[in-house]
């Protein structure tokens, strides 16, 4: 997909407070300085590819078609791992080729995966701790502008996939974990919603939930209650309040759901 | 007011980490690919009216005409509360219908208000809980190509009011309270500039004082000071330090001004 | 340079959650709603030039020529303290005049440094705590839009100069700090690129660091290592891990580089 766009969205987990967010900006707008740069998120835990995997499933697919995804988490960075192009559905991404794009990916199709190899798009100076800035942005530069991914580099059939954790069957329901915190101390779970249709319980450590929702609203202040997010992942919450804190628990932390008998009878 | 104006400003609780900021610019993107992003924070407490009202106040108003500034701190997401389409002299608000906006419009012209109940400018499918990607940020891109607000929904009489606590007399001044403390430990307080210029002293806790300023650096480093805020309210501050730590003092913190005995007698 | 340039970089120590970046971004777009801004960092640390000063090193160089970096790091506000508009090679900064940009200058060009004095330029009303939002902002919009420099103000010949801690020598190799540290732990020094050619150990407090690296994944994870950071200092990291805690060493920790007895002798 040769396209001329200008909005490259920027995901990163390089904190709030360094020169590296700014020095990757730059060196896009340097190559293109029609871009228009949207902040999506600098604060993916230090190197957390399952974070930053999460993230870009929650994001990517609500923007327009062509829209270019810059995403530097990369404990590899001056390693021989490589660095891709990638094409998902109608959107593209340049990540380096750790897999955190690959949930992004599940149950969509993927039109092309490109390694990035023609030195001529970068830096001419490339720092071996920040390809971000030396390689991903000028490209990401080049693509704005029309580039033809096609001049990046090869098509590659290998490529490092990730997966986030997945629940497991028990005897009466799923096992799953924490995925993610939000600001709200609501926990979000790795427990996609159609399994929920059929659970009757919750548990996260030895605290049962039993209460339902379909919205936070629907049950008093200070209820712990359990919902499907806006995500579409089993979610725990307690209303007006912070659920991991109420239940101690944090990303990782398991998670059951127990299925009604009726439902088990119907398995 | 029906404008083509790409600005659109962004306010929410919803932290640094999730996607959920992502997710909402996407949506509006969607919509309208030239929109311009403006994130004003993200940080706003969560699911604190108060903090969101007062940040408006200090916002806002600096905006050039016809600017549309997306507010999402709703903690009644997904209930019956309304969402709105508010005129406040010529900036253009979409809020949850829960008054954070009300003190913005404190001795402002309200030129109209309507609720948002036409679904064909939302996202097709509508979470219960993220209504702001579902339905204020399609209405945002919308409204940004130039779409008139009524045809959002009909215009309403009455919206839910929001007011900040406001100081009450005492014997010989005003107790007000901390509002919020800003990133340098700043005190800023409910009490306007006006009262103060008769104050002689201030109180925070059982700490007196006494020393006025203009600004920071007409007193000695360490020296605890009371101003107007660049906001307009009384400012208590530590010169090149942190009155909130130094006092001890948090947001709600009782703080008196004292007038001076000629004033009292003007009175 | 008179240039129109719609690019505006906005670097402050503002934090999270106030409306002064709002109220900032405001004043710009009020005078040019055209201007692209660009966030670079509003978590300086609160009133911390060298921290700012290090900041634009890093930041600034990578820019498009004619970009406009607005920089408000300003505990001297309201005072005497001057208001600046300095060229620094095809850059364009607007600073308080305390240094924090002489940094970022030497090595470099020097076209001009200007005093803002044309109030005509400014918000009719000025609050003495905060110039960022009254005089640079709407002094940025109107370069932005093209203004002529030497409209602004008179050449200045002095002013506040800033230098970064240097590192001093000692018996067998030098003596620096650490100037930061990153969101990932790791330590930027003041020690430049060029002295460690010959080094053959680090001591940071009592730990002897000998493992050098060009990039973290050359040694095993939780491995201390030493390289050249991606701004050209001595770096020191744990691969996959943070070295700031595992070391206790904050901002201002002493380290040292010990030469090779060969580089000795050549000295």
């Amino acid at each position: 997909m040769s396209v001329m766009n200008p909005l490259i969205t920027l995901t990163t987990d390089f904190g709030a407070g360094s020169a590296y967010v700014a020095a990757l900006k730059g060196a896009i707008l340097t190559v293109n300085p029609e871009a228009r740069l949207v902040d999506l998120s600098h604060a993916i835990g230090p190197q957390d590819l399952i974070h930053a995997a999460l993230f870009l499933t929650e994001a990517v697919p609500y923007y327009p078609a062509g829209t270019l995804h810059l995403v530097v988490v990369d404990p590899g960075v001056g390693t021989e791992r490589g660095l891709l192009y990638v094409e998902v559905d109608d959107q593209r991404l340049l990540v380096p080729d750790n897999g955190l794009w690959t949930p992004l990916a599940q149950g969509r199709r993927i039109e092309q995966v490109r390694r990035l190899t023609e030195a001529r798009y970068w830096r001419p100076a490339v720092s071996p701790t920040f390809h971000g800035r030396d390689i991903l942005a000028p490209v990401a530069g080049h693509l704005s502008r029309g580039l033809d991914p096609a001049a990046l580099g090869p098509l590659v059939q290998q490529s490092v996939e990730l997966r986030l954790p997945e629940p497991s069957r028990t005897r009466d329901g799923l096992r799953g974990e924490v995925l993610w915190v939000d600001c709200f101390g609501n926990l979000i779970t790795n427990i996609r919603e159609s399994p929920l249709v059929d659970a009757v319980t919750i548990r996260v450590g030895d605290r049962v939930i039993s209460r339902r929702v379909r919205t936070y609203g629907e049950a008093a202040p200070g209820e712990l209650v359990f919902l499907i997010s806006s995500g579409g992942w089993l979610e725990v919450a307690v209303v007006q309040g912070n659920a991991a804190e109420r239940l101690g628990a944090r990303r990782g932390a398991p998670v059951e759901i127990v299925f009604s008998d009726a439902s088990q009878k119907r398995r």
